[in-house]
Formats: structure tokens, C-alpha cells, sequence
């Protein structure tokens, strides 16, 4: 990817969701009454009209707009999914105020055969959820704002306390057993409220396992800070939270994954956003994010056995060349890392400290870490 | 599959899982010093060694043994492989009583290149992961008391207070918020106590959406009973903790999956036990369990649009085939739903209910099946 032109970032949102739609339904409404060819515009979600923001460290979505009208055949069926999915928002924002449902739940909602056709309103989830992604773009809100969500994944654990109100609930996360606190989908501060902690930084790992581990060990009270696993690429919630966490909390994020492409990728993504929801990256990501491993020189670094790291196959090859060409990825360190893996040809997994012995990354690697701030920007 | 041969299980299960390991080393020692070909007895965990208990109702493991021996080129690695999980479980246990290690991890921990020989003592994880059920099968222990666990994965909510004295938490399950109680990896007594309930009976649903939805209805408040989701198969902490809630607080415990083959074998697990993990039925199977829907009868009876029902697709049909002569789908009920699947050519999921409206599961399907009795057995 060449390199992108670089912008400030400015999101706005809309306050009033429920007006927004309204404003919508009525917009096509009066395109109606004209006798006009009905059009909704969409802002462009896709690597044409990425940029990364150099100010904010963010990538972030440009201005680029698409028309989606109705009388065109290509648009006709996206152009009613998007009024059916923004009417069914409607009703669920009308309906109380603490009513949410599952981004797969309002595709069963919506999936209908249309009257006198054998045609479906819906064939599959995979065609609703971008309908959803658009209509938050569209009307510069957030899924959480049209009260949907996605299951719940991520967990964290240390010296925090978090309110739900709409729960009737208050979380001392010091006092939790091996789970933790499951982070909510919507994870949003009318639903989630952080109300006081006294954690130095947040650690966030890549592997419920090494969490697993690391709340065991206790690992939290003892360097006090608050430790998050997304279990994988973190969902929208937990990432949510780490921003949050950053940002309202202004606690300094470290993460730590595998030292592989996909671990690098979830760093990023944390970091500075995604490309598919780069509308909202200023909201899931956390450009303070700092990278605290594993990587391929920890190897060397560490004395891990050779055994255990992983030789690279052909997708890692070719994904570790296309990173050295991602903006976000151009800081020196990053291309020292990335060129360095390829050289050495293989990767390594967190798992593989454990190699070293059972305690290796709370008693070792994570303190001498931390105290030497060895990260990757 | 044929009709079971039929026996009552008497499962016994050694008290020091310490001490059964170093009496396996030791024997193996025996036969050295008696310069023997070292030898392992261990269960066989197939298809031709399961039997249904008629009495209680489990899938339990019959007793053909077989032999592994180090002196035979067909099982020299797996004997050096069994004996390195043994004595890696012995250190665990001798750490401290607190140590738990995940099964990844072990696989990391014994992964290693034989000196003098490139070849590595394991590949892979699913080359360590039947190692650690073959010795719990063989030493007539479990993975839980081999201090091994898998990533957590199950949610409840409900009136129950549940104790974890490891981590010296006490949690009171009406008091959480949006992601409820994580049902840990390692459910055992000595670790997650169940302290108190007022529940009248406990509901399983498959999909983690749908739990939420319980959950932000409070449907067990108003229905007084504990919610518990799998989030699709359970793991076995999840069906540890649904056996332990129905034998040691003797509640009623009704499951609600899709109306498909994966949701009516999702119910078989969670009543029976499965085929795979047959030396741990007694711990993991519920045989009181009822399956309180979906069914694909339901659609008729509660009147749910065409529209939103799956066609079969030739994998449905093979595996609804399949399921008619399995000993445990013998009932007549679940031979008519089976049947009746096949007749009318479709399936349908949980979220199918939506359809009628977004509380309808709520406030119509789940009260109206529960006051009717209206379950499969």
C-alpha cells in the first residue's frame, strides 16, 4: 500500500440517534413526494478512502461519499436493507430505553420473504452486519447508539471498579474469581462506568491462557495494573475499554502477543483501527498503545529454546512483506522486528515462555520488560 | 450404530492423583530393573468400548485394555509421550497446591527436540492433548485434578452464590452485570463452591445472544431459576457445572438449543456425555435433563413464519440419519421430531423467534413450554 495522505481528524457524531433516523426516513420521504428517484448517502468504506491521521495516529475514514438509490438495479436490494435495518434501530430506540438485541437476532427480525415474490429480504447475517456498518457511518453514529451487540467476549481483572446501571450492578475487579469481568459488547459510559481505580497501567494479552496465567499468579496485584485478554483479535467492546481506559483513565496500555503476523496485526488494530471501522477509530483505538512483545529478538534476548519457535510458511511471508509497506508500520523499529523475523524464519507463540519454566513471563520477562520499557512504538 | 451392550457403571476414581503417577513411574521402573519391555495399561477409548448405562442413563467406557509398549516401534512415541505428560503433571502437583497450567502450555512445556536426533517430542497440540485424556482415563482421574485447564467459556446468571477460595472471591450471581458469572475452566468442589441457591431450576440455552437477551429481561428473576450458556458446545467446566447443580442442589435442569442435529447432539452431550470424554460421564452428563425446544414441531404450535426455517442440506439429513439409531435418541419423542425434521425438509434457530417479536422467547415460548411440561426426554 503506497503511503496515505495524511489529514486531521475531526469525527463528529450525532447526539440524537433516534433524530438521525428520523431525519433519514423523512429525507427519503420528501424525495418521494417530489417524485424523485430516492437516495441515501453513504460514506465510502474502503481502502480508497482510508487515511491515517498523523496528528491523532489513527486511521481514519475520508470524505468520499456514495449514493445508494433506489431505482438502480445494482442498489435497489442494499437500498431497502438499509431503510428495513434503520427502521428496526428505530423501533428498538423507541421501545425503553434499556432495550438492546444481537446484531444476529435483528437479521432474524428482518429476514422476511417479500410479499407475492419468493425473494427474501435477507439470505444470510453476512449481508445485514455491513447494512449495520453503513447506517453507523452514514448517520455518524456507533452500533452501540442503535443499541445492538455482538456476544460478549473479552475479560479483565485488577484494581478497578465498574458500575452498570442498567444492571443494578458494582464491580470490584480485585474480587473477582478465575474469570474475571467479562467485558460487556456495549461497553459505552452510559452503560459501563468506570468509576475509580488505582492501577499504573493496563496489560493487554492476546491469549485467555497466558491471562489465565497471569491472574493465577496474581500478576495484577502485584504490579498493579489492570490485565485484559480480547481472547484473539478483541471485539469491539474490548477494545472500547482499552480506549476508554487510556483515555479517561489516562493509563499507559502495554500489549503483548504472539510475535507472529497476527499478533503484530492485533497490536496494530488496538493501536490505531481497522480499515473496516475506521469511522470509528477514534472510539476502539488507543494510539498510546505500546508494544511490549513477544518478538522474534526476544529469542536471542531471553534464551528461549529454538525448539519452540515456529518456522514461517508462505502467508507469513508474504503478510510480513505487505506490513513493511503499511504507514503504521513504518517506524523503524517496526521494519528492524518485521525484517528480522523474515530473516531468522520463524515465529513464536506466548506459550512458548513457557519453555523457560511455568512463571517465566510474571516472574521474568514481563518485569524486566517493564522496568527496561522495552517496547516497540 | 448398533444397540449398546447394556451394564451399570461403577465409575471409581483414585483419591491421590500425586500418588497414582508415582506409582505408575514406579512400575514402569519395576519392569526395567526386571529388564521387561516397560509397559502402560491403558483404557481403550473407542467406539467398540462404550456402553449406555441403562441405569443412570450415561455413556460410560467399557473395560477392553490396551497395551503400550516402549519396546514396539508402533508406540515408542507415544510412550515416551505419556510418561513426559505424567511427570509434567507430577511437577504441577508438586509445586504448589495452587498451580494450574493450561493444556497449550504443557504442550509448549514438553515440546523439545531429542538431543542427538532432530526429531521433536511433539508437534503438535492435538498430539498432547489425547495424551493428558489417556492418562486421566488410565490413572481413573481427571483433568482438572491433573491441574489442567482448557480457556473458560461458559456465562450464568441467577440466584446462587458461588465461592472461589483460591482466589478468595465470593460471588453473588443476581448481583452482576451484562456478562454474568465465566463458569471457570476447573468447576470441582474444592475450588468453585456452590454456596447457596433459591433457583427452581436451572436453563441451558446454546447461544450466547440468547442468553443475553434472558439476562437484559431478567428472566431469571422473574422466572426464578439460573441461566446458563455454553456459548455453542459446552466445554466441560460448563457441563461440570450443570451436572453439579442438578446432583448436589437437585435442580431441574431443561435445555434449549436450534431445532437442528448440532443443537439435539448438544443435548445429548450435556444428558449423557459423549463418546470421546465416556470415562468422565459420571462428572460431565446430567441425565435428568430435559430438552425444552426449539423443536422443528414448534413451528406450527407457536406459529412461527415459514420464512425464517433453514432448509436440510444433505449433511443434516445424513447426520438426522444417523442419530435415529443411536441408543440415546431411542425415545419415541425424539424419534417423531427426528422423523419429523426429515418429513417437512427444514431446521430453524433460537433467534427464529425473534421473528414473532423481540421478547416473544421471553415472555410466550420459554413460560408457556415450562408451565406445559412441554419437553422432550
Amino acid at each position: 500500500m503506497a503511503p496515505l495522505m495524511v489529514i486531521n481528524m475531526t469525527v463528529k457524531r450525532t447526539e440524537n440517534t433516534k433524530e438521525s433516523i428520523v431525519d433519514l426516513g423523512k429525507d427519503v420521504l420528501g424525495q418521494l413526494k417530489k417524485v424523485q428517484n430516492p437516495n441515501i448517502s453513504l460514506p465510502v468504506r474502503a481502502l480508497s478512502n482510508i487515511k491515517f491521521d498523523e496528528k491523532n495516529k489513527l486511521i481514519i475514514l475520508g470524505d468520499k461519499m456514495s449514493q445508494r438509490t433506489y431505482m438502480n438495479i445494482a442498489h435497489t436490494r442494499k437500498f431497502m436493507q438499509t431503510l428495513m435495518v434503520a427502521a428496526e434501530c428505530k423501533k428498538l430506540l423507541s421501545e425503553t430505553e434499556n432495550t438492546t438485541t444481537s446484531i444476529r437476532d435483528l437479521y432474524y427480525i428482518l429476514k422476511r420473504t417479500i410479499p407475492g415474490t419468493t425473494e427474501n429480504t435477507f439470505e444470510e447475517q453476512s449481508e445485514s452486519d455491513p447494512i449495520i456498518e453503513d447506517l453507523e457511518a452514514a448517520l455518524s453514529t456507533l452500533r452501540e447508539n442503535l443499541h445492538l451487540h455482538a456476544d460478549q467476549k473479552g475479560s479483565l481483572v485488577g484494581p478497578i471498579v465498574i458500575e452498570e446501571p442498567k444492571f443494578g450492578s458494582e464491580t470490584d475487579c480485585m474480587k473477582l474469581g478465575a474469570s474475571g469481568f467479562g467485558i460487556p459488547s456495549i461497553c459505552e459510559p452510559d452503560t459501563v462506568k468506570l468509576k475509580s481505580t488505582t492501577a499504573d497501567f493496563v496489560l493487554v494479552v492476546e491469549k485467555d491462557a497466558v491471562w489465565q496465567r497471569l491472574n493465577e499468579d496474581r500478576f495484577w496485584k502485584n504490579h498493579n495494573c489492570i490485565v485484559i485478554t480480547g481472547k484473539g483479535q478483541p471485539d469491539r467492546g474490548t477494545r472500547r475499554m482499552i480506549n476508554r481506559l487510556n483515555a479517561e483513565l489516562k493509563l499507559p496500555v502495554y500489549v503483548l502477543t504472539d510475535a507472529d503476523v497476527w499478533g503484530y496485526y492485533i497490536y496494530s488494530v488496538i493501536k490505531q483501527g481497522s480499515i473496516n471501522l475506521s469511522f470509528v477509530s477514534d472510539r476502539l483505538g488507543t494510539p498510546e498503545a505500546r508494544f511490549i512483545g513477544l518478538t522474534t529478538q526476544d529469542v536471542v534476548k531471553f534464551d528461549i529454546p529454538k525448539n519452540v519457535t515456529i518456522k514461517l510458511n508462505e502467508g507469513d511471508k508474504k503478510r510480513a512483506a505487505e506490513m513493511l509497506n503499511y504507514r503504521w508500520f513504518r517506524p523503524k523499529e517496526w521494519h528492524h522486528e518485521i525484517n528480522h523475523m523474515l530473516k531468522v524464519g520463524h515465529k513464536l507463540e506466548l506459550e512458548a515462555l513457557s519453555a523457560k519454566n511455568i512463571r517465566f513471563i510474571t516472574e521474568k520477562y514481563l518485569p524486566e520488560k517493564i522496568k527496561k520499557k522495552d517496547f516497540l512504538p
